[in-house]
């Protein structure tokens, strides 16, 4: 059926082959590798590292947090959603290729006691010990001289020795804290996600310290904002969010579980070497690279 | 005001200063540049190269083909809308992070006579003569040996002689022909457009054949398909296509007028060394690069 031919030759960034294709050949796309992949290739997602996000109509997104790469962000944000801060909060940008941007739109609402300090020294963290669990993308990168995935994450890196500087790219569904003018970094009380090409210009301007792992298309099929910077104006409606919670802090019943690639596995290096090289029924031309934003580390719900 | 400032630090890919800040300082922003860019560094688009889709609800996008990079393709999407073809088929696929695609979801319209043949000999053009107008992006690219710009479109080319060959990248906004298995190559009545991170990797295996210039967002907030690969489910709506019209098939009146920036101009360069290195009154840390999907080239309404 010609319609499902077509659709094949614009495959998802994760398809899963059928079973039996899987048990009869080695896997040909980066989706099949996924799809394959033992359980020891796949960590599971610490509850205090996960933020379920409720907006109105009860749709909810997941977010998962990186401590080792915003750990004062990380800490704020943890401390905002145990206070419920975000609560009756609202999505207030949503500017085209750009962000989709959510906060207190008043700016006027208190924020809870017990913030870290933030600073822009936050931005880049050292390699160090990161180094062992370092995976390189062996291509060329137009923003860093070095780039790879450590615990799951993609990095960009001045360097790759452990004296060396890493950062969490603005690939797209990564978040980054909004802020003032610069010294000042931000608390964490003002979030963005990417929606279009990654804005890599933002890269050590800007705490990142997560990303969507669930949900993203409740944000990214809103209405854009026709204000300035893609703001909603007095006259446009600012989508409520109900509630963000700490998975950490809900009832057992209701924790999602979910899992990431395991970065230094077998199956993570098979699954970039075919993002890098898709030659399959639909496939010509390899590329011989593929982008560090292109490239999302595999994520799942526990099975 | 807060919340003023924010937004600033997620500046837009296009911002506008005001006027004031225009007459006293050289531009420090890509946006700056393009609003202080002179008459003669710009182009005007011709009505022949512009398809206006017209959607349900009465939104109009604007698209700008690429002759000199799809020659057989766009002489049918040429004959198609000419034709009318496309009026009453609908847009039958919303995939998040990756392409929304338009066309016959029946496969049963019959195809207007005179359609080109087209090969996968079309995807990659020789650069020839294109050279003369090539402008380099001097930053390296994961998925191309050079890249660059000519007559106003971003190019990805396997050598920078004139012998190399040339094809348009799959950046955000950028419009592909479906296909069935190759060698097909499509007929160009089946299209998609970019709505994530720029898939490259399907550069070189599908023709690509211009971009939205006008209207995007109508095509982004669209809910997303809960079928395979984002396709609409039957028990899903697929939004109605009313018309797809050639400018040069509209009424004088109603033809649309806009110009893209001469990528030969200075105002382009200086566009180009402020998307790489964003120093202004928020960017702490210029990149020292750009993506070639994330220097679009800029494109306005003919004043």
């Amino acid at each position: 059926m010609t319609l499902r031919i077509r659709a094949a030759l614009l495959a998802p960034l994760i398809a899963i082959l059928p079973l039996a294709a899987q048990a009869a050949d080695p896997p040909a796309t980066p989706g099949a590798v996924v799809a394959q992949a033992p359980a020891n290739a796949w960590h599971a997602i610490p509850a205090q590292d996960l933020l379920v996000m409720t907006i109105e109509g009860g749709k909810k997104l997941v977010i998962q947090l990186a401590p080792q790469f915003g750990p004062h962000h990380v800490a704020n944000i943890r401390t905002l959603a145990t206070a419920h801060w975000w609560d009756g909060t609202s999505i207030n940008r949503v500017q085209e290729n750009y962000v989709v941007q959510w906060g207190d739109a008043t700016e006027k609402k208190p924020l809870p006691g017990g913030l870290a300090p933030t600073s822009p020294a936050d931005y880049v963290q050292p390699l160090g010990a990161m180094k062992a669990r370092l995976t390189r993308l062996p291509y060329p990168d137009p923003y860093a001289p070095a780039t790879g995935f450590v615990d799951g994450w993609p990095v960009a890196m001045d360097g790759s020795g452990e004296g060396a500087g890493a950062w969490l790219p603005h690939c797209y569904g990564m978040i980054g804290v909004g802020r003032n003018m610069s010294p000042d970094a931000g608390t964490g009380a003002e979030l963005y996600t990417v929606i279009g090409q990654a804005p890599r210009q933002l890269d050590r301007n800007i705490a990142v310290v997560g990303r969507i792992v669930e949900g993203m298309s409740a944000l990214t099929s809103l209405p854009r904002g026709s204000g300035e910077l893609g703001f909603y104006t007095e006259a446009e409606r600012k989508l409520p969010i109900i509630s963000v919670r700490l998975a950490s802090d809900l009832p057992q019943a209701e924790q999602p579980h979910f899992q990431v690639m395991d970065t230094t596995s077998a199956s993570f290096a098979d699954y970039l070497r075919l993002r890098a090289n898709r030659k399959d029924d639909f496939y010509d031309r390899p590329a011989g690279g593929v982008d560090l934003c292109n490239a999302p580390v595999p994520v799942r719900r526990a099975p």
